[in-house]
């Protein structure tokens, strides 16, 4: 059951199950409304005017609306709850909120879950004998915090108020007071936003007052040793009676050094970081957690954990401020995780004004595949194996220099490379988007054809031009096409390009399935968006004629970075734009493709190139 | 602003303020409503209907509340608030519950904060790909909680689930889950109830299923070896660097060796106690969790938390189950603690059906008095001085072997004793209620007068019986009284009587105040309860004939035991009585006597004792 709600004055629209509140709904398109609490009910500051519907009065409504206002229809945005299609005014905001641009032209309201509260408390005296820690709440309270502390707050109050003239600053994250600090500290106010990826790790601090980024750096994941991708690291554990510890150590160990070079290069002390927002695959965050990941890997595939969870980051050996809090995005099941969640909450991609479809491919081990708009979205993951990160190709390797990451063959059959770290490099091996730019050059030069073979020499005599045809080799008795200069001897062979065919055939048949499953084709897309680092470097045209991703027009294919990245920094710097990443999967079918007889032979369909013809 | 609610059928009424839940004031009265969510809006089962008055229908009326029903007045009494007076219909419960008969004479109906929930979930497979820990969560759902977890519950997870075909029992600590243990484990279901006092410390383990007392023990406090009352408690802490710390470790110690015994001679693991509530004075529970005490020992005497808290045990290092919650009464001010709140909570004092007015006395080196009913209460705390416990009187001494007890004068000049461990003992010192019977009978007897001045010898000439008056001594030129045989010379010197003197006369002195606050007389006291281990051993008439207590006939006044203890157990086997007790402050009246001028003046008056002829 949905109904409808009109915002006024912004004439925006959304649909909303029953029981959303008014609040949420809001958040969840991105419109402003004041609070300080959160949607608690405690601040009394996010009143809106609901001109038509259904909106009984609740108890928090009574305690900070006049009857005569009460009359005139304002309640707690918070509180109000929908039973019927409504009209809803939202006041302007009280000042100017602060605000940043972050993920896909995302303008997100800084209004980070940390919150900084200085309080200046009246001493105790005979007459008022309220405890030291019902004066700190009484205060917090005014501001609108139904506060709750523990013993380590309890533990330094008596000392920290009586040496500072019972002056100090709340550190809050939500409604938890996790620490006093001795006077007036406003100032330092940071947090950690970070992108667990198998291999890389990227890791952010963020400055909560201001919205800018202090400081950022990736780090290769340390548990790499154990194996390159997730099937590896679950092994291990399951092999290893430490493996599970191990494994979760090296996570903490590639976060600690990150915040060793972060905490350096800015300055920045690890006691002045409140909250940490972690995003990853489900295998990566459960065993970040010590949880032990193995029913991920084998069917049916259930994670432990699929919803956000927040826990003290010194629970798992995290050392920020001792109290600190890390905070998780849900996952949509697997193989599509809380990165994939992050992405969705960068690109806007579940709750876009526009209302137009968008298919969001995150390229890896396993591609990530999201097809939808505000009216509906589906995912799903699809095995696609190492190829793209350069694992069992010939001459493969990661993006690094030397690395062939771009090919351009011309009409006379000239190779041109493009070399990471400088063309003048000698190339050592070629990248993903170097494999993906090469079999997609040498299919439109004829090298290749539709199905994926390499030319015979004796055919190639009258179809190539002389440069191309010399290329090609015969290597222990398998094809091949040089790509470098002899010297070089870079090659792909004919394995090479089946490994490719069969990764982004998966890939193709995995966006497929949902394409049919949403009755839609290609040109119903508004936009293919590429994400991730493979994403960020691979030729669109080139990912297009492999058949990578639909026929759309080149300008529809948009490289959007490190979206789980920017996802985690966005729900680091507003707890409303985290809710709305937390309810994501309600708005999200996922598709599990390994129980669909279709998928085999829609991916066998999908193992060839397209049609170069559709180029013109 | 205060409604009046009755409640239908039992015709019970109470006043409660606005805002207060139809839910709560029930069981203020002690009127069971079924309820397994405690109040938390989630179970849908505390249905009342509310046959007059105003009771707005809110969201979770709605989810468990028929559209007919709602028109009938039925709503969910966990969420109905008071806006007017009203009448209140309360369904017969379902089911007998179970109740056990605790405190003073009070009835508990079984209602444990920890609850064992035995689950048998459907395995997952490819189309019920849902979390672990979300198909554990959603079992919970269906008992009505709202469950909360935590890393610990996650990392076990996956094994355990899967090593017993996915049967568990749930460990829920409110909405706490705690812990997930294989198999069916509802049987073994304990608690832990600790009555933590500056001198003795006594601990029961409690059976949750069936509130039955599996073991019960007391234990010296071992903080003793640093002083015997609380300030020098307190002064260790601030002379010492290491003190607080130290005297925590104390604490712990002691309730580690209670639960040696209490495991031993039951049979019952700690990793199945999953709660434990403990009170004690303000120190004493500010010891235990390492919060300095200092403020508390100084004007203006604020403790840095009198508000009930809830931590892990293993925070202060009690050694349950792991992950076992420690839960603490409030306190009502700097010297009239948890103890006292929870003697309140088992005399029912405070919300006594027959509305009678009761003035409540634990007697030891702080007095602390609670006078009131359902109508009204004050409380304050007198120093008292350590002359109850022994100290400061020449042969004073603890209440054990070889101490003189209880004392008679006979008409005839003959003092009788009565020693601890048997009459047949060489008595080698006095106890406090010795100390108490032995002056009221020489009072009785004219070897001391109304000022407490012992009779002159040549006085006694003429006045005392030959019996008594070789009794009277000199002593290093101070007058004196020998109680015991002359061999053992046990005396009662004027200066022990005077001690007594001061510490009764603070005692009366603080009755007296709230007395004359509350604007009654000794008439209108329904029973003065004697609460502690003294209050045990006092003879009524002795403690009378000093002043200790208020005129009341003999009948009136009564031991209550270990009320403190008793309350304990009863929020340890209730929730409800636990929001009860938690509810206590908000009734009560604390009344500051350093500050107050009239202390002093009321303090010179019941310095003497009260005429004798009141007696008949």
């Amino acid at each position: 059951m949905k109904y409808e709600i009109r915002f006024l004055p912004s004439d925006l629209l959304t649909n909303a199950p029953e029981g959303t509140t008014i609040f949420n709904a809001a958040n969840w398109m991105g419109l402003a409304i004041d609070s300080t609490c959160g949607g608690r009910g405690t601040c009394g500051k996010c009143k809106v005017r609901v001109v038509s519907g259904v909106a009984p009065i609740r108890e928090a409504d009574r305690k900070f609306i006049s009857e005569a206002d009460l009359a005139d229809g304002w309640r707690l945005s918070c509180r109000a709850v929908l039973h019927s299609d409504c009209v809803v005014e939202i006041p302007r905001l009280m000042g100017n909120p602060k605000a940043a641009l972050l993920g896909y032209g995302h303008h997100v309201i800084l209004n980070p879950n940390v919150a900084k509260v200085y309080l200046e408390l009246t001493e105790p005296n005979l007459d008022d004998q309220v405890s030291d820690l019902q004066r700190v709440h009484n205060a917090l309270a005014q501001e609108g915090y139904d506060a709750h502390s523990n013993p380590s707050v309890w533990r330094a109050l008596p000392k920290l108020l009586r040496a500072n003239d019972f002056r100090a600053t709340a550190v809050m994250v939500g409604d938890e007071l996790i620490a006093l600090e001795p006077g007036n500290t406003r100032e330092k106010n940071y947090g950690f936003a970070v992108d667990l990826g198998t291999t890389t790790v990227v890791g952010a601090i963020i400055n909560l007052n201001s919205g800018a980024v202090e400081a950022v750096k990736s780090e290769l994941n340390r548990q790499a040793a154990f194996g390159a991708d997730v099937i590896s690291r679950v092994s291990h554990t399951m092999m290893e009676p430490d493996g599970l510890s191990e494994l979760q150590a090296r996570s903490i160990q590639t976060l600690d050094d990150l915040l060793d070079q972060l905490t350096a290069s800015s300055g920045i002390a690890r006691e002045n970081i409140y909250e940490a927002v972690i995003v990853g695959n489900a295998t990566m965050l459960h065993l970040l957690m010590g949880i032990d990941p193995e029913p991920i890997s084998v069917a049916p595939f259930i994670p432990a954990i699929t919803q956000p969870v927040t826990l003290r980051a010194a629970d798992i050996g995290l050392r920020l401020h001792p109290e600190a809090r890390l905070a998780t995005l849900p996952h949509l099941g697997a193989y599509v995780g809380a990165d994939i969640v992050a992405g969705i909450l960068a690109t806007d991609l579940t709750r876009n004004k526009d209302g137009q479809l968008r298919l969001l491919i995150d390229v890896g081990t396993n591609g990530e595949i999201v097809l939808g708009s505000v009216h509906g979205t589906l995912a799903t993951a699809a095995p696609a194996g190492p190829a793209f990160e350069g694992a069992q190709i010939k001459h493969g390797m990661r993006a690094s220099d030397g690395a062939i990451e771009g090919i351009q063959i011309t009409a006379e059959g000239q190779v041109i490379l493009q070399i990471i770290g400088g063309n003048h490099l000698k190339p050592i091996g070629i990248a993903g988007s170097g494999l993906v730019d090469a079999v997609a050059e040498m299919y439109r030069a004829g090298v290749v054809d539709a199905s994926g073979r390499l030319i015979q020499v004796e055919d190639a005599r009258a179809k190539l031009p002389d440069a191309l045809r010399e290329r090609l080799l015969t290597i222990d008795g398998v094809r091949a096409f040089r790509l470098s200069d002899p010297a070089s001897n870079i090659v792909l062979t004919q394995q090479d390009i089946r490994a490719l065919q069969f990764a982004k055939g998966s890939i193709a048949a995995g966006v497929a399935v949902l394409m049919q499953q949403m009755n839609v084709t290609a040109k119903d897309l508004h936009q293919v968006l590429l994400a991730g680092s493979f994403g960020s470097y691979i030729n669109p045209a080139s990912a297009r004629t492999i058949g990578l991703v639909p026929w759309v027009a080149v300008e529809q294919i948009v490289a959007v970075g490190n979206s789980a990245g920017e996802g985690a920094k966005i729900a680091l710097l507003s707890f409303r734009e985290r809710e709305a990443a937390n309810r994501i999967p309600e708005f999200i079918e996922y598709v599990e493709l390994s129980g669909r007889a279709e998928f085999n032979d829609i991916f066998m369909e999908t193992l060839a190139f397209p049609p170069l013809d559709a180029e013109s």
